[in-house]
C-alpha cells in the first residue's frame, strides 16, 4: 500500500522531513482519519513523531462527545497519542460576535497552536483536500474575493501543512476503504456551513456534468494563483518596510510619496497590511473601501480620512498617512510634535501644537520669586545661566539631567524609572533643553546648573499650561 | 437620459477622450446595439468620430445576411457609418483546424482592426458586459486557469476598450427598452458556444439563488486580478529583457542562471512568453508542460529538452537556454561560434564547433603556389603581411575589406550586396580578420594587403573543410 494514490500525494507533496513531530488535526471524519492513517504509515520510513488533536466543539451535543470518544479510541488503537480538549464554541462565538464557523475556526487552530507549543512539535498537519479547496475557490469567487481568496488555502503556511491537498475526496474514501477504516459522519455540515454545503452538494455536481475534472482544474488553478499570490506578497513585503515612517503599537505612519511609485496592486495591499495589524477580529477591509482609499490618495487635497471597521482610521496629510484609532493618532501627534526641538520664545509664547498646551516665558524681578506657589509646571531660573539656545522637546537616547538637589548627573531615563514614570508616559513628557542638557523635566524637576542662587541676577520664569492661549 | 446607468458607466470607464475616432463592433445584438447608441449619444459631448463595423461570420444561413442587413439600417437610421465584410468562417476554420469560435473571434479582431487602421481610428469599441465577464471568468476557473484567465477580459488592451465591462445584462436590456432600441437574437448562441450557455443558462441562475449578485461580484474579482495580472506583466517584462541572451526571428536564448534569480512566476511566464512568440496559433503551454519545464530548470543535469506544440523546443544547456525549431536552433549553434571569434593556429587545425569545419594552416614552399586549382575555400597569403593574431570569426558591423583587384577599402556589408549574399547566410559566412582588418572572406575574396607578390618569401596557406578533422 505504500504505492497507494495517497501515500504517492503525501510524498510528493514535499511536506515532510525525517524527524518531524507533527499534531495532527484529528475531527474522526474520513479526511482526518486518512491523513492520520497515512502519517502513521509513513512514521517509521520518516522517523515521524505523530500526535493526534482533536477539538470537542460541543455543539451538537451528544454527537459531538461520540466523536471525541471515537476519536480516542481510534489514536488509542493505533498508538497514538490523543489530545482532546473541550470548548463552548456556541458561547465564544456569541460572545465575540462572529459566526460558529469563524468561531470554530479560531479555535480549532488555537488548539493546535497549543498541543504543538506543548509537545514540541514542529509541524501541524491539516486533512484538508482538493474538493475543500475547489469549494472554498468557488465560495470566494462567488462572494466575490480578490488573489488571496482564489488562492484557496496554502499547502504550508507557518507551521501548518496539508498534505492531502492535491488528493480528491474520492480517493480518500477509497484509502479508507480499502484500509477498513471506521469514521465519523459530520453533521454540522447540514448546519454551521450551509453555503460550503450548496456548493459542494448542488453546484460542484452540475458543474461536472460538463467538465468532469472540475475539482483537478480547480486545483491547478490554486497552485498558480497561489503561486502569484506569493510572489505578490514578497513584493508587499518590500514595499511595506520601504515605505513606512515609522511603527508603534498604535499608529502606523506611511510615506505617501514613497507609496504612490508603487503599482496599485501593491499600494492596496500595503493599505491591507497595515489596517490588518490593528486588527484582531479577523475583518478585512473591502473592495469598495481599499478603492476608496486609493482614491483618495491621487488626489492633492491637504487633508482627508476614511473610517474602517474595528474604529480604525485612515488620515492623509500631504506628507504622511497615519493609519490607527483616532484617539492613538492625535496622541501621536503630539509625540511627533515634541520630536522636532521647538525653539522656546524668551520672552513670548511657544505653542506645542496638537497638545492644546503652550509655554509662556517671561524675565521678572526677583522679588517676586517669594511668593511662588508650588506648581510643577512653573519654574524659575537664573537667568543669566541658561544657554542661549533653548528648545523644548521629548527624550532622546543618551539625555542626562543634573536633577536639582543632587550632585550627579544621571540619565533621564534613570531618572523616569526612580520618578515611577511608566515607559508609555515618557515620550509625552516635554522636556526644556539646551543642546547639551536637559534644564527641565516639565512637571517634574529642574536641573542644579540653572538653579536660583544667592548670585542670580535675572530670572526667567517658564510656565507650561494645557489652556488654550486667550 | 444623460444619468441612465449605462451613460454614466461608459463615463465612469474613463476610455472615452475628446476626439476619439472609434471603431465599434457591432453585431446587431441587444449589446452591440447598446453600446453603439450610448456612444452616439456621447458623441458631441466628446466630439467622438463612430464608425460601426459588422463582420458576416456566414454561419446562419439567411439568419447571417439577415443581421448584416439589420446592423446596415440601424446604423443607417442613426446615420452612422457601417462597415459591412463577409467571410466564410467555417472554412477557415476547417483549414486552420481550429473551432468555429476561435476562428470567428480571429476574424472579427482582424476586422476592426483593419477598419480601424484604413479610416484612422484610434480605437475600437467591443460590447463585452460584467455577464460576459462572470461568464468567461466561471468558464476559464471551471477548465483550469491561471490569474491571466481568471482577470478575464480587460478594460482596456492597446486600441480595443470595453466601456460596458462593468454593466450587466439587465442594464442594458433596459437601456435597450428605454429608447425602444430594436435588436437581433443571436441563435448562434446555441450552436458555437456550447459551454458558455451552459454557464450562462444553468450554472448562474443556479449561484444567484445564493448569492444574487454573483455577477458583480465576479465583476470585483476580474477587476482585482486584472490589477494583479498587470503588475505582473510588468515585472515579467523587466525580467524577459534582463534574462535575454538574444534574440533573433527564429531562435530565443536565455540565460538560465539570471533566470533562476526570478520568482517561479516570473520564470513560468518568461518561458511562456518566449514560446508565445514563436506561436501564432493561440496556442499556449500548459500547467503541466511549464512545471516540467520549471524543474528541468533545477535539474543541475548537463543537457535536456522539452517539446511543445508547433514543433518548437526548449534546449537546456548548463549555461543557456534555447527556444525555437529544432533546425532552427541548430543552425544558431554555427553562427554563435563565430560569434566568438577563435585565434587561428598557424601552423595547424582550427575547429568550428557544430559547423563539423575545421581551418587547417601550413606555411608553403612558393612553388607550391603554381599547382593552385580555383578552390575559393583554399587561400595563399603572403606570411610577412600578415598580422600577428588571427583569429577566424563571423561579421561584425563597421567591418571593412579592402577586396583582392581593387584599390579602396569598402564595408564587408557592401561586398556581401555586391556579391548577392542574401542576409541571412551573411551571418554564416566565417571571416578571418586581424585586429582591423577583414583578410579572407572565405569562400569569397581575400584581403588585397595579404596578397602574393613578386616580394612575398614566406607563403600561408589556409584551408577550410567541412569534413571531421581526422
Amino acid at each position: 500500500m505504500k504505492d497507494s494514490v495517497i501515500i504517492k500525494k503525501v510524498i510528493e507533496s514535499k511536506q515532510l522531513n525525517v524527524n518531524d513531530h507533527i499534531v495532527v488535526g484529528f475531527s474522526g471524519g474520513a479526511d482526518s482519519v486518512c491523513l492520520l492513517h497515512a502519517l502513521f504509515q509513513l512514521a517509521d520510513t520518516y522517523r515521524l513523531q505523530i500526535v493526534a488533536a482533536h477539538l470537542n466543539h460541543n455543539l451538537r451535543g451528544m454527537d459531538s462527545n461520540e466523536d471525541a470518544t471515537f476519536a480516542m479510541n481510534f489514536a488509542r488503537r493505533h498508538q497514538i497519542t490523543c489530545v482532546v480538549k473541550s470548548v463552548d464554541i456556541a458561547k465564544s462565538a456569541k460572545e465575540e460576535g462572529i459566526s460558529l464557523e469563524t468561531a470554530g475556526r479560531i479555535s480549532r487552530y488555537q488548539f493546535f497552536e497549543e498541543v504543538a507549543e506543548k509537545i514540541g512539535a514542529n509541524k501541524i498537519a491539516l486533512a484538508h483536500h482538493q474538493n475543500d479547496q475547489a469549494e472554498t475557490i468557488l465560495m470566494n469567487l462567488i462572494r466575490g474575493a480578490g488573489l488571496e481568496g482564489l488562492s484557496g488555502m496554502p499547502m504550508v503556511r507557518d507551521k501548518i501543512m496539508r498534505p492531502l491537498l492535491h488528493c480528491r475526496r474520492e480517493q480518500i474514501e477509497e484509502y479508507c476503504r480499502y484500509w477498513d477504516l471506521p469514521y465519523q459522519i459530520d453533521q454540522s455540515n447540514q448546519e454551521t456551513e450551509y453555503f460550503r454545503n450548496k456548493i459542494r452538494l448542488e453546484l460542484i455536481p452540475k458543474i461536472k456534468k460538463y467538465q468532469p475534472n472540475v475539482i483537478e482544474s480547480i486545483g491547478k488553478t490554486s497552485v498558480l494563483l497561489e503561486q502569484d499570490r506569493q510572489y505578490i506578497e514578497e513584493k508587499v513585503e518590500e514595499a511595506y518596510s520601504e515605505v513606512l515612517c515609522y511603527k508603534t503599537d498604535k499608529v502606523i505612519s506611511i510615506s505617501p510619496s514613497k507609496l504612490l511609485q508603487y503599482h496599485p496592486s501593491i499600494v492596496s495591499r500595503v493599505i491591507r497590511k497595515a489596517y490588518m495589524f490593528f486588527n484582531t477580529r479577523e475583518q478585512t477591509i473591502s473592495f469598495d473601501q481599499v478603492h476608496h482609499i486609493l482614491s483618495l490618495l491621487d488626489q492633492k487635497k491637504t487633508e482627508k480620512e476614511v473610517q474602517l471597521p474595528g474604529e480604525i482610521k485612515v488620515l492623509f496629510k500631504t506628507d504622511e498617512i497615519k493609519i490607527g484609532k483616532k484617539e492613538d493618532i492625535e496622541k501621536s501627534y503630539s509625540e511627533e510634535t515634541m520630536k522636532e526641538a521647538i525653539p522656546l520664545k524668551i520672552p513670548g509664547i511657544t505653542r506645542l501644537v496638537q497638545r492644546n498646551g503652550y509655554f509662556r516665558c517671561e524675565v521678572v524681578n526677583i522679588e517676586k520669586m517669594k511668593n511662588r506657589g508650588k506648581d510643577p509646571y512653573c519654574q524659575y531660573f537664573d537667568f543669566d545661566q541658561l544657554p542661549e539656545h533653548i528648545v523644548v522637546r521629548n527624550r532622546r537616547e543618551g539625555d542626562r539631567l543634573k536633577p536639582l538637589g543632587t550632585n550627579g548627573s544621571k540619565k533621564v531615563k534613570d531618572f523616569f524609572i526612580d520618578q515611577k514614570i511608566p515607559v508609555e508616559k515618557r515620550n509625552m513628557i516635554p522636556l526644556i533643553a539646551s543642546e547639551n542638557e536637559i534644564l527641565w523635566v516639565v512637571g517634574h524637576r529642574i536641573s542644579e546648573l540653572v538653579k536660583i542662587t544667592q548670585k542670580t541676577k535675572k530670572v526667567l520664569k517658564i510656565q507650561f499650561r494645557s489652556d488654550k492661549v486667550q
